[in-house]
């Protein structure tokens, strides 16, 4: 049976709401998600939440309903409150009417299987979680395996990360590396390195790309380091038209997949 | 000569403050650009700003002196102040060095010329300014012409569509406009409405693409509305290899830009 919570100040609202912090998320390994669009990905992907916690007020979507059950039945915590202390838990002005707190998966790249799947993602120094939740997003649409972070990202299981991720934080594999730790995994089994970057001629319309194919995308505002450029087995430039000679880091990634995967079409 | 401005209360300062709200740019038709590579940006479009706000502890950048100075000889109001204050100016913690103040350009549709550019992006009912702010700089680096804002979409020219437009805002034409209005103006000339919808099995690598091509983007969470799509010319599908089925609107955009223009590559 759920448990009704109406107090700021309880125990399990004030542990939920200091998921938002990073410390915290990492020494709980677990992390929090929103919105009955998230958890039922989640569910979909076979994972379900330790807590749970809703606002029945204005009834129940049956889509919760059945996730709701589906947790209590693996014994997770349920919690009934209100929109107010769910807004609380959450950050949010105008909180989703669902949330759930989950296990971090593993991150170490021993974790990942590149044989199942013809494309991953690499993200350098990515500093903003709604980048590289969009990019967990293109990954699944794409049908990538997952997002490896090099040096120091933003954190995958942020909230924003995870919303941005619309969901595909259960679908997509994430780990986390140093660099000279991925080159020696990159290189123990086959992979095509695939850089992009300004400081080459060869159009991104032009390059082959083998698989499994690892697209690597550089730091925001700083690009690829050259030592990183220089361990590509291929760099490719992304024509820029305009003034301003860059694209948004989730863009480059996303017309580079695309076009990555377009290049096989005919294979 | 720069006037110094130490008060919180300075009139100016809560004038400046004010344009974070929709209502007021609207009203005083002008609005915010903080940091020096936007401000760069606009200067090198040939647009000054009627105000310019800077902290010059810690030392003024030799570009920002330059276009402190082409503002100044313009006649612009030329203000030294704390980074307390540009903080409280921007609504930002950590405030970049410099800020401006810009008339915003006329966005009737009539003010548009197609013929300076063979694509064209439309966003209907785009609701996050964030994904506005990226398809503007995502645009500039395609060689759209300009993005056409359709139904009730965020504001271009809000703080945060001008950071995420990284300075495409002065370099991309904006226009606002009804569906209606906007049908009969497309259609007064020549030009291909491409759709991308779910609703289709054209893969947007098969499609054929005219010059002028208007880019059609729904809404992040509906897509877009039937009618929307029967007006189009083309619909097309960008093919979706995951569960989550959707991709972030200005991520479509972008893949299908890139797309449209590598399909002219070999005209």
């Amino acid at each position: 049976m759920p448990r009704e919570i109406h107090s700021f100040a309880n125990d399990t609202v004030k542990r939920i709401r200091s998921l938002r912090d990073k410390k915290e998320r990492k020494a709980e390994g677990k992390f929090l998600a929103e919105g009955l669009r998230i958890l039922t990905e989640a569910r979909d992907s076979g994972v379900l939440p330790m807590v749970i916690a809703y606002a029945p007020a204005g009834g129940v979507h049956p889509l919760a309903a059945e996730i709701i059950a589906a947790a209590e039945a693996k014994g997770a915590d349920v919690i009934e409150t209100t929109p107010d202390i769910l807004a609380k838990m959450s950050g949010k002005d105008n909180p989703q009417a669902i949330l759930g707190v989950y296990n971090q998966p593993p991150t170490e790249l021993s974790a990942i299987d590149r044989g199942t799947a013809p494309l991953w993602l690499v993200a350098q120094a990515l500093r903003d979680p709604g980048n590289l939740g969009t990019m967990l997003r293109t990954g699944d649409a794409v049908g990538a395996g997952g997002l490896i972070l090099i040096d120091d990202c933003a954190d995958p299981f942020s909230v924003e990360a995870v919303r941005a991720s619309m969901g595909a934080i259960f679908t997509q594999k994430v780990a986390t590396a140093r660099w000279e730790d991925f080159v020696t995994w990159l290189r123990s089994e086959p992979g095509q390195l695939v850089g992009t970057s300004l400081n080459t001629q060869v159009n991104y319309l032009d390059a082959t790309y083998d698989q499994p194919c690892f697209l690597l995308v550089g730091n925001e505002s700083q690009g690829l380091p050259a030592m990183y450029e220089a361990e590509c087995d291929c760099l490719v430039k992304i024509p820029m038209a305009g003034r301003a000679d860059s694209l948004n880091a989730a863009i480059a990634a996303a017309v580079m997949a695309y076009q990555v995967k377009a290049s096989w079409r005919n294979r």
